[in-house]
C-alpha cells in the first residue's frame, strides 16, 4: 500500500492550514495511513496514536505491550513508547520536534482528552486546533488496490456464506449458524469479523439489527444472515434471506419486492447522483407497494476499513457518489410479529454505473 | 437490580450541583443505572442515551432498530427514540423537561459531539457541563449481589477453561482453541466474550496482548490463555499458564516466581490499603529475583460490567482500596524470543484481606 503518497497528501493540506503536525487517533485512519494493525479495546483504551509532521518522518506512539508489533508493521516510522500515558509523552516529543499548532481528530477524541491536552500544552506554547474528517474524506475514494483487496474480502466473506448455506440442516440455533460463520472465517484466514453477525430466525428477523439467540432456526419462516469479515484490513458486508422449507405467499411477496428495490437502488447508482436520490430510487418501490413506514433504516452506507464508513445512502444526504466509492445496498422490510427480509450487496461507483462486487445469487431471485 | 436506588442517589448528586439532568452516553453506565442492554458499535454508533431528570422519571433514547429492546429492558423509563439523530431530540426534548443545565459524560463524549450540543442546546437557552466519572465511581463498589452475579461469571469462565484444558491435545493451532473458547462461552450461555481471548504459545506468550494466530501449539512450550466471559453483563477475566507437555527448569523457575508474586499482591489486599502498594508487594517478589524490567504492566485493574474500570492496580495510583472492589492480580514476565507467564486471579477487597473468586487451580501450584 502506498503509505507515503497517503502521508504526503496530508502533509500538504496541514501546511496549507498552517498546522505543524496533526495527532491521528482514529483506528481506520491509523492503519490508512501507516499500516499499523494495533487493535484498540474501545476509545479509551488505545493501542497508539500517529503523529504526522508537516514535513518529514511521521512517529507512532504506542505502549510496551504493542511494541513488538509497531516495529512490525511500521519499521518506517520513528516508534515512540509511552509508560506513564500518552499525554505526557506528547509534552516531551512536540516541543522537541517544534510543533506550535498540533491539530487533532475531534470526531474521534474525547472531550476530556482535548481539555487535558489543551491545557497540558497551552504550557508548552503548543496550541491545539479541532480537525474533523479529513483522512476519512481521502478514505472515501478508493483506489483499484483498495477495491482488488475489498473484492478478496467480499469473496471470502460468500465462501463462508456457501459452506453455512450447504449444511444449514447442521444447525439447531441462531447462535449454532453465527458461531460457525466466526469459526469459519477466522480459519479461512480472516483477521476477524467486521461486526457481530446477525443470525435471525422467523420473528426475530423483524429487528434489524437481531442479536442470535438459543431460538431453534424455524424451517418454514424467514431467515436473515447478515456477516461480514475483515481481511487485510478490510471489511466485507453482505445479507442474505431466506426461508429453510417452503416460504409463504407473503414470504415471497415482500421478498421479490425487497430485491426490486435492490435493483432499483443499484441502477441508480453512478458517478454524479446524490446519495438520497438513491435512497429515493429503492424507497420509492417498497413505500408504492404500501410498506415505506416498514423500511426504517438508510439504504446503505460506505465500507473500506471500517464496516460503516461514508458515504451514507440516506434520504438526507444530498452528497454526490464519486468513482471509487463502495457502498452496501441493503433495502429491508420489517413487519413486527412476522419477521423480515433484508438484502445487502455491496457495489462500486463507476462513471455510468455501478460494479457488483457480490457474486453470490442464493435466493435472490425467487 | 435496585435501579431506582442508583439513579437516587445519582439524582441527589445532580441537585447538590444545580444540575438540571445528566446525559449517560458510557455504555456500561446506561446498562448500570437502566439494565438497557443495547450493544454499541464503538463510540460513533450508539445504540442509545438515558436523560436523568434531577428529579423524576428517566428516559431513554434510541433508534428504530433498537425500539423493541429498549421496551423489553427498561419499560418502566419514558422511552424516545430519534430519527434524524440525537441532537435533534434533545434540542425538542429539554426545553419541555424544562431543563436549563445539562451535564455530560465528557471522558465519554466526543470533542465534536459536545461541541454540537454546546452550539445547538446554546440557542435553547441550555448551558452544558461537563463531568465526568460520576457512575464510574459509584461502580467501582460492587453489592453482594453484583459479587454474585460476577461470581457466576467466573464460574462460568472456569468452567469452560476446565473443558479446553481437558481436551488440550484435540486442538491444533492458537486459533483453534480461541475459537473453542469463545463457542463454549456462548453455548454455555454467555452474551459474549469480556474480550478477544488471547491463546499465546512459545515465544507469542512473550507479548501479553498476543493476537492468536495459526501457528501449531508448541508441546514443551509456555502457553498463556487469557480469557473472560459476560454473563447476566457482569465480565470475568483470568489466565492460566502452563506447559501441554514437558516444562523445562526455566519454566518451572519463571512460573513459581509469578506465583509467588501473585500471592504476595493477594496478601496485600484488604480495604484501606493503596493500590500502588498492593502493585508493590508483586512487584518487588518479581524485581528481586532479577526480572523486574520483564514484568512491564500494572499488577491488576477492576472488572464489572466493564472487564476493564477503576481501580487500578498500578504503581502509580495513591487510591485506597475499599470494601466491595473486585480487582485482578496478575503479574506476568515476558522474555522476547522465549515467551511469557502470566497468572490472573479476581478478587474481592474485604475488610481484613481478599476473597479470591477463582476456584480453579491448574497449574498455579507446580
Amino acid at each position: 500500500m502506498n503509505y507515503t503518497r497517503r502521508i504526503k497528501k496530508i502533509q500538504a493540506k496541514l501546511r496549507r492550514k498552517k498546522i505543524d503536525a496533526f495527532l491521528i487517533s482514529q483506528p481506520e485512519n491509523r492503519r490508512y495511513l501507516s499500516g499499523y494493525t494495533g487493535d484498540d479495546y474501545g476509545i479509551s483504551e488505545s493501542s497508539g496514536y500517529l503523529i504526522i509532521p508537516a514535513r518529514g518522518k511521521i512517529l507512532l506512539l504506542t505502549d510496551f505491550r504493542y511494541k513488538a508489533q509497531a516495529k512490525q508493521d511500521v519499521p518506517w516510522a520513528t516508534i515512540k513508547i509511552y509508560k506513564q500515558g500518552s499525554l505526557r509523552l506528547l509534552c516531551k516529543l512536540l516541543p522537541d520536534l517544534n510543533v506550535k499548532n498540533l491539530a487533532f481528530e475531534s470526531h474521534y477524541t474525547l472531550f476530556s482528552t482535548a481539555q487535558n491536552l489543551k491545557t497540558e500544552l497551552g504550557k508548552k506554547g503548543i496550541q491545539i486546533t479541532p480537525l474533523e474528517g479529513m483522512v476519512e474524506k481521502m478514505r472515501r475514494i478508493k483506489t483499484e488496490e483498495e477495491i482488488d483487496l475489498i473484492r478478496t474480502s467480499v469473496r471470502l466473506n460468500e465462501k463462508v456464506f456457501g459452506e453455512i448455506f450447504k449444511n444449514l440442516p447442521e444447525f439447531e440455533t441462531e447462535i449454532d449458524i453465527s458461531l460457525a460463520i466466526e469459526s469459519l472465517m477466522r480459519r479461512k484466514g480472516a483477521e476477524g469479523t467486521s461486526f457481530d453477525s446477525i443470525v435471525a430466525s422467523g420473528t426475530n428477523s423483524s429487528l434489524p439489527h437481531a442479536v442470535p439467540t438459543q431460538s431453534p432456526i424455524q424451517k418454514n419462516k424467514s431467515l436473515t444472515i447478515d456477516m461480514g469479515l475483515v481481511l487485510s484490513g478490510y471489511c466485507s458486508d453482505m445479507t442474505r434471506n431466506f426461508v429453510p422449507g417452503e416460504p409463504d405467499k407473503r414470504y415471497l411477496k415482500l421478498h421479490r419486492l425487497v430485491r426490486k428495490a435492490q435493483l432499483a437502488g443499484m441502477a441508480a447508482i453512478r458517478a454524479g447522483v446524490r446519495c438520497c436520490d438513491v435512497d429515493r430510487a429503492a424507497r420509492k418501490i417498497i413505500a408504492d407497494a404500501g410498506y415505506g413506514k416498514r423500511f426504517g433504516h438508510s439504504l446503505g452506507h460506505g465500507v473500506g476499513l471500517a464496516v460503516h464508513e461514508p458515504p451514507s445512502l440516506s434520504a438526507r444526504s444530498t452528497k454526490k457518489l464519486r468513482v471509487g466509492m463502495i457502498v452496501t445496498v441493503e433495502p429491508g422490510i420489517y413487519i413486527p410479529g412476522w419477521g423480515g427480509i433484508r438484502l445487502e450487496n455491496m457495489v462500486v461507483v463507476r462513471e455510468d454505473g455501478c460494479e457488483n462486487l457480490n457474486k453470490d445469487t442464493t435466493w435472490l431471485d425467487i
